[in-house]
């Protein structure tokens, strides 16, 4: 047992905090202005400033880091990223969540595109990977993953029920899909959408992905959800989308037919530490503004950060991070030792407690910084609506802690004899 | 003691429910869509569908039924509302609070006009009630008021810089104000705005307030603040707003010199009352739409309304909001008794005590809707938005829990003698 | 609408508070010590400073002040009480909680015998009630109430397998029980039995309810039960009781075959508004304890009195139990007014709420004053003890909320037509 | 970074696992009548059958686990343990949780001789070593570490008042003590006592420490102090002690004069750990029995185990429980490699975070097993008792909070530059 990370990881640490302090978090105000510039305010990967952020992360080798050890997945050849393992790529990860609209992408790390690529590297084939992951890679392109459907709880992958008719040489789509992030901006073209092969299958085998390039007729961008009030522009929104007799070519299937479940699912561990990682730095960050504002507000004759109420504030945040920390941290160590069925329970268990306790701290973050904490002036409230979304991806916390303590409970009868 | 409202209680609110049943909720959806389709979105008070249920309610006589008792406050004369205790309006205001938007200005009983009619009703002179309070009776202008600033901890209401320096017949003001609620219409044409007047007073007697039309030079509405994404211009917004060498006659000085903290103190108690029992309606509009969604959401093989910990959630949102209501009532009820000051704690009880239970209930009520909860499909999310807000209304919850526990520790030592 | 006591009321809460301040509290020591001094430590009941206090409150007019209205239950002619309404009594109740091992008992108002004079007062023959229920009123014996069973869930009162067998002129009882209080008391002479008499019969109707005299053949107190490490002996403790062929006479039969489940509902509701107000007083005392401490120790250089986090508890303390008070009154006062069946679910909220938030604010005041306040110093680990058993009374707080929940979704459901 | 055991570690395990369920398990009950049937119940160290325990663990080289590698503290030479790191020993402490009465002392790493033997080991002269090391090592003799007062708030434990003067070749002692483990047990033969030698001094040079023989004249037990009902004699209670001039040879001084406060700090990170690795013992124990008992269990027509709150709580539990050890562990880590102060935040987070998520997870568990779940049929009561005590220990959680975060602001501070 050993808590230090790695040299690897190490180094890429502090030339990623570099390049956080001296080029992302400076380019954050001009990121956004020129978001408000664009015509179309879902177009975000258009803006000028990322272009340049992405040119000099390619070049600091910051590229791609999110693409794992291809000696664990099989190999991805030439379409190989850095090659880190879910251990190495974490707390990366962790890093760029402190600036959650600028960081990712500017790396290539940003979901979904990340998972999206990831499904393409392990399940497509050599034609689907020229054609969309070599310009997803070069980010030359930005992707969505078309599941979560308004009419049923999606939370039980397999109540899916877009379907997916083979008819000759295509595959006609017809259903409606809703939370389709990245969706609305125009330079998503291409989508992975779920829905039903074979709905007299066996229950997981009833289900399969293909690929829709965003032009296809009969495929329509119905209207932005938004997030409390915010639409989220500033990485593409979030869709509802409708499907009616939309065509593909039978080649735009992901692996094969009857395996979309098993996809989604291989496709959701690392999509989970990527999540939680980028949340805690959400909370690193909300720690910091809560302890700088604090010092300098006063407040019935002495500073807040002289009052007990706030001092339990800050002590509990940070005694909730360190924990939660090492518990996605060993995820991710249980996902490169015995794969990510073996880490299921914990892959759960971060799912379960990350965006509980970050949203806490980010409730109490806004509390010490007045009415401006739920302002535009603070990130404090937008990371607050992002991260409370998290409570349902994937479906809701009260199904990953049924499913959770199911198997303690076997496990425990187990142990019983 | 007895539970049962009395008779003309009784009676408004049936009147009230009906009103609300048969003509306001029926009106909400065109009442947002008018609003949409407004040149100015903040000017909400010119929708058409809006100016009809004023009229309707005033002819119902359901308007002005905030305005208290004339004969506890003195009297109103001609400036006379309906003339209720705090407990009888009260139970109204909660219904009301269903419809938040649309409900209270439908019956000239929205903040912040409320607050500001009472202070021109209990401290205005004869001209400043003819050129101003009748105009806001009659629900022809609409006001708003300035205390809160973004550079002062304004919990503690001596800490206000904007200053108020008499100059000849005139009063000059210079200062900054923000989350000043309504004023970005342009329709709101008067601001009472808090400063102060004399910093070498004792403490408590540095501040006065002075009303200030809207079209005054110097006075900018620099930019509304945005509360989790939402602008709130269904109400009119919280605006930022300077004052550089703003000028007011004499004359709209209200009540005298260095009374400003206390006409801040008396307008307080009924808006709590009134902020408090509108969140039980929004409370109460949660459980509903959480019980109806339940109901009809299959998760699993059997509706979430089955399922243990739904069960839980309602359980305890019912079991909550029954407790809170009886406070808030008993302090209305206070008020009426013994006045606003014999009912301090009290006002400091439920201001403490309701956002924090009703933002609870909303939160779960968001998680059993699922993402949709969080989107513009349900009014939850902007629920849940305004509702956080009230925990630093008039200064942060930790500011009124320690000053309740002093009083508390007070009233302790004196029973040990 | 009316929160003040009406003047019986009032006139009794003063009588009760001389009572306790001049002559209850200050026999606490010495009761403790004749009690420790007895030979069987559980026979509390005849402890010679508990007599005099008894007699003392019967002259004094403050004897049996629990027995309800008359006029409510038909009355009881020469077995009526003080008449006075549950929320007249409740008050009183509050205050007996206080001094929760000595009050009630020396007024004569200490379950489990309060619930069973009301259940002979109700459904006894004449001869019961001058056999038991006049000594009972008296002050002159003991009783215990025999339900709960250790192999089932006795949330469910229909689970009950005790068999009570109709044998020619005589019932038969064969069964175990458990939590049986006040039994280890030799001084406890009469046990009401609940038991089956017709396992066939509807559900509801399977119960009735025996008298059992202590000391007949077959029935063994078999051990006491503890709570944490306390064996409650202060008052008769809890004890495990075992019926083998326990014969008593049909006469003992209290109301009819099947009536018992009826009846144990009967005796609920009064009860569960005895001990939420017991528990308020509990709470109440916790608070002064609490403050009392807090001024007088200092640590870091000021008293915790002056410390944010002491306040915050302090504070949410108060506004807690000022809620939880008007729920249960409430539910008092609906009692009287539409009876325990229209006010279920009110008597349902009170057993949810009322231990929760009293057993927080012990657990509080406990941390408040160091080590100290887990030993046998001070009265709050006790108390915390006997609150925490609270959430078992009458069945688990879970079988309570999701029953108040199905209630809840019912009542929408019928109001969305 | 990896999350695995080492070699040495897992061995441990395996043979400490095998040594619990083969014998320490199958012992508990005779241990505890054996116990009642001593004519004095404290004397606990004394039963037969942890004698054969003992010397059992001492074969199987199951013996002084807990003391630390020697190469990292100086060496203890002819004193040396099993030379185990903190990192290795933690997983051994939480094993011996599981059954903390028996157990931790069996295998002689039962505080508080625990962190006395460290203390000799790193500070003790030879003639001190062998006098009281030499015997505590064997096992022959207990020991208490005397260091909380009543009269002051000893979480800040420059607040000492017992005064220790030098007069010729002896220290005279003066003070009352109280909470001091094991004392109540006459086995307990020597006491290492914290007092004032210089008050004058610097704040943290007053102290020193001193070592009592139990028959020393003029030391006495007062009493032994309960924790909730528990005298918890299985492990020599916990006693109040008065100091009437109490004279030891000027040899009995441990290190030197001025250093007790260094010494104690010493002695603080390595308790810290064990307590919080047998606490999470505990945690483990509670959720194997409430697991258990909620598949046997059935209400409403299912089991518990069945039911969505009871799997609400079994999930948090797991997912609370994870975190937490690996913070333990991290702390452990940290210990062995940047040494105790390099570790005190961590150590600080620990003892903030491990009662509190214990305690909740015993109180959860009482509740799933009904109220059996109180009595002395269960352990859950008793361990609730036992962790309850955890939040007092070395200051009270409030005080360790207040002190992170002043250490978390200082290093935000000092990162913004």
């Amino acid at each position: 047992m050993d808590f230090a990370f790695d040299d690897r990881t190490q180094e890429l640490r502090e030339q990623l905090l570099d390049f956080m302090a001296t080029r992302i978090e400076p380019a954050e105000a001009g990121f956004h202005e020129q978001l408000d510039g664009l015509e179309d305010r879902f177009a975000w990967s258009t803006v000028p400033v990322l272009q340049e952020l992405r040119a000099e992360a390619k070049e600091r080798g910051l590229w791609n880091l999110f693409l794992p050890d291809s000696s664990h997945t099989g190999g991805h050849g030439e379409y190989a990223g850095a090659g880190l393992t879910n251990l190495q790529y974490a707390p990366l990860a962790e890093i760029t969540g402190r600036s959650g609209h600028l960081a990712p992408p500017a790396l290539n790390c940003a979901a979904p595109d990340t998972g999206n690529m990831e499904v393409l590297a392990m399940f497509g084939t050599d034609e689907q990977k020229a054609r969309w992951l070599r310009p997803l890679l070069d980010g030359e392109i930005r992707s969505a993953f078309a599941m979560t459907e308004p009419d049923v709880a999606s939370s039980d992958a397999t109540n899916i029920e877009t379907s997916i008719r083979r008819d000759g040489d295509e595959y006609v789509l017809n259903g409606r899909k809703w939370w389709i992030t990245g969706a609305v901006n125009p330079e998503c073209e291409i989508f992975i959408v779920m829905g039903k092969t074979d709905p007299d299958a066996e229950r997981h085998r009833q289900q399969s992905m293909v690929l829709v390039p965003r032009d296809t007729p009969g495929l329509t961008v119905v209207r932005p959800m938004s997030v409390f009030g915010y639409d989220d522009h500033e990485h593409g929104g979030h869709a509802e989308l409708r499907f009616e007799d939309v065509r593909v070519p039978a080649s735009n299937l992901i692996g094969e037919e009857g395996h979309g479940f098993g996809i989604a699912q291989a496709r959701l561990g690392p999509g989970r530490i990527h999540h939680c990682m980028r949340a805690l730095g959400v909370a690193e960050r909300a720690i910091e503004l809560m302890c700088e504002r604090v010092e300098s507000r006063v407040a019935f004759g002495k500073p807040l950060a002289r009052q007990g109420v706030i001092r339990e504030w800050i002590a509990e945040a940070r005694v909730n991070v360190e924990q939660l920390r090492l518990l996605v941290l060993k995820t991710a160590w249980l996902m490169d030792t015995v794969g990510n069925r073996g880490a299921h329970t914990e892959i759960q268990a971060i799912k379960i407690a990350t965006p509980k306790v970050v949203q806490e701290i980010l409730d109490r973050a806004i509390q010490a910084h007045g009415a401006g904490g739920l302002s535009q002036d603070f990130p404090l409230a937008a990371s607050y609506a992002a991260i409370r979304t998290l409570r349902f991806a994937d479906g809701p916390d009260e199904v990953h802690k049924a499913s959770l303590a199911r198997a303690e409970l076997a496990r425990q009868a187990a142990a019983r004899g």
